[in-house]
């Protein structure tokens, strides 16, 4: 049984003839993932499947981990074949679940596997794929160039010395541009464990004596021009909810000098710190013409005594109930009101805020592009068929959905590139229902260029690439 | 391309059968708008479309502002022409946004034109627009006529003089009942600027002296029963959340004099003056038999530089994320504890909270008029396909939806009937899927009069017209 | 006119195949109702259709109530003929409402009527209902017989002698096995009337004196056991919102006092003895392997006026808009750390929490079952065909739809059997639209076994029955 089919997801005639004919050959942009670079440069090749799905994918953990499976053969000492039966056994049970469509997808671009994989299927995708991960056009470079990735911008703390991103420029042997992302949440939280370390950190990093606000600015900035010489177009901020709280010069050293001292930061003055150096960060990406992504919405390592075994990052995470809309109306407003506002991609993880971040952007664009403020793509638990449907749908309904720079993988596996064709398949399902239905004209041209614009042109145009 | 066909959006036969043969002819009973009473006594006919269209609908604004257009050509020096221009070549990346439909909509209805609007037509359709606005039977009361409109309820300030509603009704010359909603936010809205100066000039209006809470409320139930001397059947509240805190008189007093002196006004401080005054209305409302509409959940004026340069309701409110199911269900309470709850409609700009306010109807119904306690149609940022199918199966889920009152434009501009029409359809094709999935039994007698009353009679009992 | 057609709800013959070959004759655990175990023991027989449908049923009631009607026809001393007209000629302004197609289930499967109930039909029902009540197999215990129902859980406080679990048990005459739950609201609600009092009677049904907070958890602890004994499988607790505050012993202690001396308990002190209380309880239920059901998201009672007359449960809740999830995630954490977390259900009222439960699920799951921690079937006000939808297809996405242990009624009518036959169609529908789209593949074991489990065989498991 042939499962993804060639019209997967294509439920009407205009959707399969957009989908085939405008979007499945667009390159791709992937502006946000997790992608370790120096596994780029040195070309990495994957020993076996385990090692290229299980390795790093909390996603996959948490599912198996739903099936009642014990942790030793998730991410613990269970040999790499058990830990893949397992996630093979569980995905029969993950109906409607984006990872079975995944999975199948990738299976079926990557590895030539047309069937299903589950508990009996296990031993024959385990062979087939560890045959195929050995050959040489199944290095992390050739996987690039055969996903058609024209551009990956990875995620890197301001301290990063950014060998590998050099390295990759230097040799020239990528044929995707790797360029960083500006990530400084450990610059930020400052009411988080580890925060006096790291500043001492970017104080060197930075080659900048820090005992100030002020000193945290330099210090940022200096690493956020060496970024852009590096090619960086976008910064991201991982934020629980957004901040706004504004304080005096006198009372942030205070805070700042407590917190260097060791002492607790309550939420209060922790907000007043992190707004002051978002505003500040804010300002420079306007300076510099780096996009804002900001990401809020997540309660993260919420189980203790997994976080003590497994660290973060490990599946642990969940949706946050903290209101912040008329915190980041603030935030926004603050910065336009110095015309300081600099491109911004917005993300909440908890799907509800879909039409308050719609209903933001209109409140806050320019005129140095189409779609200045942007609501990012559905991320992370929202990133499902459902997931991303009522994003473009809260899109459309209250903003412009042809200005939109569309789907970015967010992942830290080479193999997600099919999650972008998962992405077009959706997109142009939606759009040709909306034509179909007589929602909207059936002007070939028009049709073309909203599909093209929104897989790869309007993004090119918004980071500024070529 | 003939867009807008016959049976737009009607996507089933029952929806085909019950919209062209119950909905489409039923008149209007348009309770909520922004339009001014003056233009319709004065019969004005508009001297071009960007005149009619985009002179003051900030819906519009906001879009053409996502392209990336500069605030010159939007709202600014730039000629008409250019302004169309740039609506126009907007248009069609609004794919999948109400605005689309509605300008197609008006552009067949009004002005007879049945291809798309876009950067290539633009000549061709400002030149046909043009041409029949200055037609003799487009002006704004033909256009009243010709859309079927029965009752028009006008949004206006206590302190209004009512002259033009006056006028109107002395004249006889609108085939439609023009009657005052009454507005007294501005009154209420203790803690923000200009309230002194307000309350001198209600205090003119209603011709009594304002020392205290008291002759606060004094005045405005005198405004309130010279507004019903005019037919005045509705009042309404603009609140960015329900307040609710009750307070002492003592306390009261203190807090209106801080205010009248000029001081600051807390949030607390101002949710309990906001309170008093909320209930006073509340239990005049009952008294009278004026409706009372609560719109809460707006987030207003959040972008400083352009409400310096432009003022309020310019395009740059959103949702608001402030909760206050606790206080909406208090409020109503309080009122019913009184047996003097009136007629009430709520409105939140959160979709999120349709579950939340039909659930809230059915805890303070009553006996005066079958759905006493309704949630109106889809608002503002809901107005679109989407929103209005959210509402409808939300309050059917959770209420009677065969007692809805309907749809209202909430509009500042007089092509926007259309606006029912396109309601009317949505509601058809809702019923008629249910129908034709066997979700309701396929009874004539009773879709037509679930049509009919939905449309129009449900709200005519509701607002005691005829 | 047949309303109810042998293919109701299912759109797709997928779906058809999977209801009729595998989901419809299924057994039923309603883990969660509120029967009155006393009507099994006696196994009661009802006068007329009115006491059984209407005697106390506040979903009804609400709708009743809705169209205008006087309390006097709904709850108060009008005839119980009267009181079916009413609802009968309300029930066709119920369209798109799960109390039509309850209605209309219930008058097929238990009576045989065929037609549809309005005004016109009431007598003629009311006539073929009330003949069929009076024949011998219309008895309780028949109707669940003949409903193929193998557990009832019912809900009981803790203070119940469960005399009547314990002779239906003795006499072996029902063929459901029916079993208390535990729900110890009232010994957790330091802030509401009558505290002392119930911890009064909590101190001589446990034999225990209580002077203190662990004394509480003690008599909790001793009744928990007593429930074990007599089958319980599964506790309750009804929240308004979930609680977290830490406290030491002593402060709890001077917060139990306070309260046995009546003195007011602010919300804050009561988080802190609740919090107490549900951790002790928590890990009392892991201990003795008793499945934590928590409901969360009600505001209740909200109509003072209605709450004087009627009491609680009579119709006059609502969704309640406080945010816990913060505090969830602690609750449990705080049990997981002390590797105590029972068997957990999640329940909100507020259908905006589907994401955010389905997300907590993935961080707390464990491997004494598949599924350890489940979010609950929609419930009370989203139990609704789009609200079983929307859990569903959530769940699906966020968590394993496999593993779901499905349907309860949540009733207090002998006669909601026939929900789990409206969720089992909804749920094939669903599935078979995913299979018909190309979205799971059509293959019968797999499908086979994931209907049965989610109609039966997870809950089995999950509560452990035979």
């Amino acid at each position: 049984m042939c499962f993804i089919k060639e019209d997967f997801l294509l439920t009407n005639e205009t959707a399969k003839r957009l989908y085939h004919k405008y979007a499945a050959d667009m390159p791709i942009i992937d502006y946000h993932c997790h992608i370790n670079p120096q596994e780029i440069y040195e070309d990495k090749q994957f020993e076996n499947i385990t090692r290229i799905w299980l390795g790093g994918d909390h996603y996959k953990w948490r599912l198996i981990r739903s099936n009642g499976v014990s942790e030793d053969e998730i991410t613990g000492s269970a040999d790499d074949r058990i830990k893949f039966e397992r996630f093979a056994q569980m995905l029969p049970r993950a109906i409607g679940n984006p990872m079975y469509h995944w999975t199948h997808l990738e299976l079926k671009r990557y590895f030539g596997y047309d069937g299903i994989l589950n508990g009996n299927t296990a031993g024959e995708v385990w062979d087939i794929c560890n045959r195929r991960l050995a050959e040489s056009d199944m290095t992390v470079r050739s996987i690039i160039k055969n996903s058609n990735v024209k551009l990956i911008g990875t995620t890197d703390d301001p301290i990063d010395s950014l060998e590998w991103h050099k390295k990759i420029a230097e040799e020239n042997g990528c044929t995707a541009k790797v360029v960083p992302s500006f990530r400084p949440d450990k610059a930020v939280n400052i009411d988080k464990e580890g925060f006096v370390d790291y500043i001492k950190r970017l104080s060197v990093s930075a080659d900048i004596e820090i005992n100030s606000v002020d000193d945290v600015k330099t210090a940022l900035t200096k690493r956020l021009e060496y970024f852009c010489g590096l090619g960086c177009c976008a910064s991201d901020h991982g934020l629980d909810y957004v901040p706004f709280a504004i304080a005096d010069e006198n009372e942030l050293e205070k805070i700042f000098v407590a917190a260097m001292n060791g002492e607790k930061i309550c939420k209060f003055d922790a907000d007043k710190y992190k707004t002051a150096i978002l505003l500040h960060l804010g300002k420079e990406y306007s300076r510099l013409g780096v996009v804002m992504q900001i990401h809020y919405g997540a309660q993260r390592n919420t189980n203790t005594k997994m976080f003590n075994s497994l660290g973060p990052d490990t599946g642990f995470d969940c949706i946050s109930t903290i209101n912040c809309g008329e915190a980041i109306t603030a935030f926004l407003n603050e910065l336009a009101k110095a015309d300081k506002l600099p491109k911004t991609v917005l993300y909440s993880l908890n799907p509800n805020d879909n039409e308050l971040l719609d209903t933001i952007l209109g409140c806050f664009q320019g005129t140095e592009v189409a779609g200045k403020i942007q609501h990012g793509s559905a991320w992370w638990f929202s990133d499902t068929k459902s997931g991303m449907e009522a994003q473009l749908k809260s899109l459309a309904n209250l903003s412009l959905l042809g200005n939109f720079i569309g789907m970015l993988t967010d992942s830290r596996s080479f193999l997600s590139y099919t999650r972008h064709e998962y992405f077009r398949r959706i997109l142009c399902n939606l759009i040709g229902e909306w034509v179909e239905n007589g929602e909207y004209p059936d002007d070939e041209t028009t049709l073309e260029s909203l599909v093209k614009d929104i897989c790869y042109n309007n993004a090119a145009r918004f980071f500024g690439i070529e």
